[in-house]
């Protein structure tokens, strides 16, 4: 399949997320996005004239709404069945990787930019883990939680869950993520 | 206080401990760390002659002990007030450092090393994770719990704490941070 030069701006997006998920963000530079998108470095700074920080931003910002679409979809389950979907999601990423990738909204979060600048992607972080809250909170609501019950429980989801894939890329071992699952589906159980 | 040039390796690696935290893995060049560090270029390669990964090992697995004798020394006081004291710990670093300092552990295990090189650092960060757990194990044991329930917990916690952290540094609000606590709180209570 032939690449459009349109097809150029959202190449590099990706390519920036897919990057962001493996390498974190200060490694995820024009240059490095520019190649490994195959994409003239000119046209980057022309489709990005804000540089790396609107790249990054902008990856984050897409990363996070494909993980919110991917929860809305689940949910449709039901609250118990939508996230065990999302974790056997969330366990067959870190398989197929053999634990080299994870979460690039993450990554977005605990790196501050190294040359000081803008912090378009830690704040598309922000709202990336606020929107999964949501979600998942009215998800927990609909099944007869009360809310600030349905959002410290959804807190805790993403904070483990972000957590887990963590541990589990560090150990190369998918026994830790194993373990938080265990606890989540304990803390699960729909309210009687 | 004059220092010593025999310092220079320690400090060395306390910079690149405090970069991983704040920058990340990728971010923390040998360049950037001998230059924050007030270190000798030269000197540098001489007592890390691994280079990059050597130092970000040792600053990683540095940064792992120190967590874990936090936690020996709270421990003490019995497993849910020593949780409790370690929770008090992140949650004042989070406002002191006004969210821009988080675990250089956790940074050492989410970003491949971008240019393809060894991964002291994921290794150690793994090491430190390991460490962790069977500290808060043997605490959880100590009070009662069976062997599984105790290492599941404990994988829990620190899963959840690294996960909440990074979403407080995202949203630079304490919020999130505070409801994985009380989520936490809830699953400490010690078994009857």
């Amino acid at each position: 399949m032939g690449t459009r030069p349109s097809d150029t701006p959202q190449r590099v997006i990706n390519t920036a997320a897919e990057m962001l998920a493996t390498y974190g963000l200060n490694a995820t530079s024009i240059r490095e996005v520019t190649k490994r998108a195959d994409a003239p470095f000119g046209s980057t700074y022309h489709h990005f004239p804000g540089g790396k920080q609107q790249v990054l931003g902008q990856a984050t910002a897409l990363a996070g709404q494909r993980i919110e679409q991917i929860l809305e979809e689940v949910l449709k389950e039901g609250a118990v069945q939508g996230v065990l979907a999302f974790l056997a999601i969330w366990r067959e990423r870190l398989l197929q990787s053999q634990f080299h990738v994870g979460c690039p909204v993450l990554a977005a979060a605990i790196e501050e930019p190294i040359d000081g600048g803008a912090d378009d992607a830690r704040q598309a972080a922000g709202r990336a883990f606020a929107g999964w809250e949501r979600r998942l909170s009215q998800a927990f609501i609909a099944e007869g939680r009360g809310a600030d019950d349905a959002q410290a429980l959804a807190t805790m989801l993403i904070a483990s869950v972000e957590g887990a894939v963590a541990m589990s890329r560090a150990t190369r071992d998918i026994a830790a993520f194993d373990r938080v699952v265990q606890q989540l589906q304990g803390m699960l159980h729909p309210v009687a």
